[in-house]
């Protein structure tokens, strides 16, 4: 996610008082921010002079750049649909491509555990290269180092990618406003279940897989049919679409309001998260697009998406109203309405 | 280090057969080089078009952008002279230094562990940003994960450094010829020395201090002194200032040979070394510069170092030489010779 616009506030406003780091400081949710916004921020943005963001557009010898960093700790490695490798490449390619830019160069690091047999390293370093060439990126450096055996569980990997902004696309939540749309790729949820299920914990199964890939085609397709309406865009991975939605309500301070029958979610999620206690919306995604385009270009850039391979289930989820003011309402088949805030707590832990 | 002169050719010789991964592969010696070129470089190579290398120079919109990474699992955390924090920043502020790039902007990933107190994490985020600061470089994103407790030994951070090309330098190993001189900006072995004693598994005390900091300062005046003359740089970190040389040598093709009694180490780092058994020319540094320039330029270059406040220790230390090809020889205060071979196994795990 990107800070800038927010800092200032956020130094003003969050001070992180817990004492020690929890699970749920990693969760992608109201903990994480606050320990970023309360920590990290106030502490770096002093010494860089700018805001601590995941993806930054940079003057860098007369380009314009963009960088952003990721470390993954999925567990278990593979699991239906991807693994650990690839999550690493489409999760950095993805946070470039919903700032508005084309990943170009990849950099990655390797904690890997003393004792991880050569074959499960291999198959990791394949699916990244599987996935770098798919997103259509390069691999060009990287750092390895070692830990004992007990540290690390097999393997941790952080990634880096820059890239160049892709022309036409200016993405600033201030410019949503009431009666714009919100779209989404495809079915949520399926990357945390799917997890969730791989580390069978659960008597549960299902056919599901991650839906781990490139969101790179669909900022493509939108910028083609709409680039000047679109608003926002953002890949909702931890803490879901929830998550997402509500730092947009905050930061451009209207009410994201979401048609619940719009949003889809395939029956094993919705059976899975029904059991759990869990809400789909704030299960994480590593494949999904989700954007806020004006009313008039909606239709336009569904269509675009839809044309894609793998986004044939694009929806209309919502729109953005006035009321409730900096919140996320979600309307109910049956005339209700709820009122859903970032996740809380982790229920899933690593998950990316 | 920098593949890209040799990835032909360690594509064709090099295989990793090792079954699985040891300490021994992240040391930075004989191992690690193998797991690189045998496994990463082959495998990644072929998906990017372009070998792996630890600071890659690329044309990004038309601009010339450097860009590094390099992962840190110190233990522990904080030892004289320094933290995990500091090193974070300036290892990779020092990779594209030695590459021939300034520092402009940094992100950073973070792996913690749960437990960890707050004021640990806050300590090591203070740290990079004065580390930062004086580097002169911008910390503009990050990302944080959190793992159980008992894994990540507390916390590894993941760097990555972009910067643009110091005008004027341009370091090729190809470019050094017999009668070139090797110049060291002061006492070797002192961080590796400092992290051993501070683990306090050994009955040693010495008052030593790990030396990190950031070499661009020493790049910087020898470019200014001596740009066109310089032929090679490096940090010598993980397997020292010998495996360095014997990358270097294996490049060039020619002998580097060393004079021992030129070259400064500490009592405290000898002491320390001969007790373990250990070569000082084999223990990691972590704010030391190392470069090769054309025989004219070496005095000049010299004083340039000995200018800059902490370079005073600068020296000469050897020369290229037609032999022994490949390979790197220590003359001895007593007229005697001995082959320094890259770093074997890991004799002192995770300095870094």
């Amino acid at each position: 996610m990107n800070y800038e616009s927010q800092a200032a506030t956020a130094l003003a406003r969050i001070r992180f008082r817990d004492p020690q780091i929890e699970m749920s400081h990693g969760a992608g949710g109201k903990a994480s921010r606050r320990l970023i916004e309360g920590l990290f921020v106030p502490l770096l943005y002093e010494s860089s002079g700018q805001p601590l963001g995941d993806a930054a557009h940079l003057n860098l010898d007369g380009a314009r750049v963009a960088i952003t960093t990721d470390s993954f700790v999925v567990k278990p490695l593979r699991f239906p649909g991807g693994s650990i490798g690839g999550l690493a490449v489409n999760g950095t390619v993805n946070d470039l491509a919903v700032s508005g830019a084309k990943a170009e160069a990849l950099v990655a690091t390797f904690v890997l555990e003393a004792g991880l047999p050569t074959e499960t390293l291999r198959d990791e370093i394949q699916a990244m290269a599987a996935a770098a060439r798919k997103a259509g990126v390069r691999i060009v450096g990287g750092d390895t180092k070692v830990v004992e055996h007990g540290k690390a569980d097999s393997m941790y990997i952080s990634t880096t990618g820059i890239g160049t902004p892709i022309p036409g696309i200016a993405v600033d939540p201030s410019s949503v406003s009431p009666g714009d749309k919100i779209l989404v790729s495809g079915p949520i949820g399926d990357h945390g279940i799917t997890i969730l299920l791989a580390r069978n914990e659960l008597d549960l199964e299902a056919d599901l897989h991650s839906d781990t890939r490139t969101v790179l085609p669909f900022v493509e397709a939108i910028a083609r049919a709409a680039s000047s309406s679109i608003r926002w865009m953002r890949d909702p991975t931890r803490g879901g679409v929830a998550t997402s939605l509500n730092e947009l309500a905050r930061d451009c301070g209207f009410g994201v309001v979401l048609d619940e029958s719009a949003v889809p979610v395939r029956d094993e999620v919705r059976g899975a998260c029904e059991l759990l206690g869990l809400d789909p919306l704030h299960i994480a995604n590593e494949g999904q697009f989700l954007t806020v385009v004006a009313a008039s270009a909606a239709e336009e850039a569904l269509e675009a998406l839809r044309q894609i391979p793998g986004g044939e289930e694009s929806r209309i989820i919502g729109e953005i109203q006035q009321e409730p003011a900096g919140a996320v309402l979600v309307t109910t088949p049956y005339g209700g309405t709820r009122v859903v805030d970032m996740l809380v707590g982790d229920p899933l832990p690593r998950i990316c």
